[in-house]
C-alpha cells in the first residue's frame, strides 16, 4: 500500500496514560495505522512515557497531532466510529469489529477519511463527543468482565481493518510452513509398511493371528496420516533397522498376510542392496 | 457457558514482566478465557505488578498455576499452538488466528483440552519448546513493524476464539442499539415534506422554476435517507414552524408543483387546526 493510500484515523479523547497511547500507537503500527490523534492529553505532548511504551511504532508518535477541541481532530473526516463499552440512549447504528473493518476499508477505496473515536480509560466517551461520530463500535467483550484498555480496544479494531485488506481468510501472515521435502511415494510408504511388518512378524507382535490384519491396518494408518516426506521414510527405516539389532536393512519383503517361509530366518534377509 | 465447559489454556513461556502477565490475563477475561499457566516466570509468582494489570482478571491472576518445565506445563493437553512472530525452520503448519480460533473451539466442543503457547517477550520461544507444539500460530502484523507484545498477541488469539463460539458475524456484542420510537410513516413523511416544500415556494426557494422538480426531490431523499421517526419528523416540523416565524404550523399544503393561489398569502395559511 502506497503512503499516499487513504487510511483511518485513530483518536484519542483526553487520554491519561502516555502508556495506553504508546500501546495504542505500537499496535496501530502492527496492522498497518500510521495516523494518531490526540485530544486534550492529559499529561500534554510529547510525552515520555508515550515513546517509551511505542516499541517500534515511533513513527507513529512523531507524526501524533494534538488537538484542543474533538470537532477539530474530526473536521476533516466523513465517517467517524465511536468506540463504547457501555450502551448509550442514542439512536445510532451499533457496529461490531468485523463490519467496521470493512466498512473502513471501503471507505477508504472510496477516498473518504475516516476516523475511529476512542474514549478516556475510566470513563470512555461523553454523550455529545458520541454526537459527533456516525455509528458505534463495540467489541464482543464478555460483559461481567469487560475491562479492555484503550490500547487493546485499538488493536482489535487495527486487526480488523488490517485483515479486511485481504481476500480470504488467514491471508497476510508475515510467513508459512517452512519448505519441507517432497511427500513419499506410495511405493516408499509400502516399502516402509513392509518392512516394519515383516520385522514385527518375526518377533510374534501379530497375536493373535486372526486380529493382523486389522493391526497392520492400523499401523498403516498412522503413518498414512503423519505425510512423511521421503526423507522421513529413509530416517524411520533406519530406526527400525536399529531396533532391529541390524546395520542394514533386509532385501526381501513380505506381504501383510504372509509369514516366514520356513528356513528363511532374519539372518538371510540381511543383504547389501537396497530393497527400497 | 457453564464453568465446567472446555476452553484452552494460556501458557507463558518465561515472562520477564509482571505487567505483562496483567494484560494477558485481562485480555483472556474479556474474550471468556480463564486458565493461565507460567513457566519460569522471571520474577516468581505471585507477582503484584501482575495483579496490578489485571483490571477485572483477578479470578485468572488468582487460579495462575506455575510450572518449572514446559513439558509439565503442556502434560495434560491433547493440541498445542506455539505463537511465533518469526519464521522456524520446522516442518509444522502454520496457521491464522482465524483458524486457530474455529480449531480450539472444535478441539473443546470434542472434549479436547487446548493450549495456545506464548514465549518470552523479546526472544519468544525456542526450538526446542515449539517441538512441544502442534502447529505454529501467528499473526497478519505488517512485518516492518511487528512489535506486538505478550499481552497483545494474547488479546488477537483469544479474540478469535471468542468469535469462533457465535453464529454468525459480529454476534456477542454486549449491546445493540437504543430503542427507537417507531419510523414515520409515509403519510406523516409527506406532510412534512409539503409542510417544508410550501414554506420555501412562499420564500422564492425553488428557481429558477424548471429546477423545482429536481430540487423537491433532492430534498426528499434527504429526509427518506435518514429514516426519520416519528417523533423526528414532528421535532422538524417544529424546527421549520419555529423558522417560518410561526407558532402554529399551517393547515393548507401544497403539492409541489403549485404555487400559492393568489389572494392566499401567509397569513391566510394561518390556522389553529392540525393539519397533520
Amino acid at each position: 500500500m502506497s503512503e499516499t493510500a487513504i487510511s483511518p484515523v485513530v483518536i484519542l479523547c483526553e487520554p491519561q496514560m502516555g502508556e495506553n497511547i504508546g500501546g495504542a500507537a505500537r499496535a496501530m503500527a502492527n496492522f498497518g495505522l500510521s495516523e494518531l490523534r490526540l485530544v486534550r492529553p492529559r499529561d500534554g505532548w510529547p510525552n515520555e512515557k508515550a515513546a517509551a511504551n511505542a516499541s517500534r511504532a515511533l513513527h507513529v508518535i512523531e507524526a501524533v497531532k494534538v488537538y484542543d477541541r474533538l470537532e477539530d481532530a474530526v473536521a476533516d473526516l466523513g465517517f467517524v466510529y465511536a468506540t463504547t463499552a457501555r450502551s448509550r440512549d442514542v439512536t445510532k447504528e451499533v457496529r461490531g469489529p468485523v463490519h467496521a473493518g470493512r466498512h473502513l476499508r471501503a471507505l477508504d477505496a472510496a477516498g473518504v477519511r475516516s476516523g475511529i473515536l476512542f474514549g478516556r480509560e475510566r470513563w470512555g466517551l461523553d454523550n455529545d463527543e458520541i454526537a459527533l461520530a456516525d455509528e458505534i463500535l463495540t467489541l464482543p467483550v464478555v460483559p461481567e468482565f469487560a475491562s479492555l484498555n484503550i490500547a487493546q480496544a485499538v488493536l482489535v479494531v487495527a486487526y480488523e481493518w488490517r485483515k479486511a485488506g485481504f481476500e480470504g481468510e488467514d491471508v497476510g501472515l508475515p510467513f508459512g510452513p517452512a519448505e519441507r521435502s517432497p511427500p513419499a511415494t506410495k511405493e516408499e510408504l509400502m516399502h516402509l509398511f513392509e518392512h516394519l511388518e515383516a520385522s514385527l512378524e518375526e518377533r510374534n507382535f501379530f497375536r493373535p493371528t486372526v486380529k493382523k490384519d486389522t493391526m497392520v491396518r492400523n499401523l498403516r494408518a498412522i503413518f498414512q496420516r503423519t505425510q512423511l516426506t521421503a526423507q522421513e521414510v529413509r530416517t524411520l527405516r533406519g530406526v527400525i533397522a536399529t531396533l532391529e539389532g541390524r546395520t542394514h536393512r533386509p532385501t526381501k519383503v513380505k506381504g501383510p498376510a504372509q509369514t516366514p517361509a520356513a528356513g528363511e530366518g532374519p539372518d538371510e534377509q540381511d543383504g547389501e542392496g537396497d530393497g527400497a
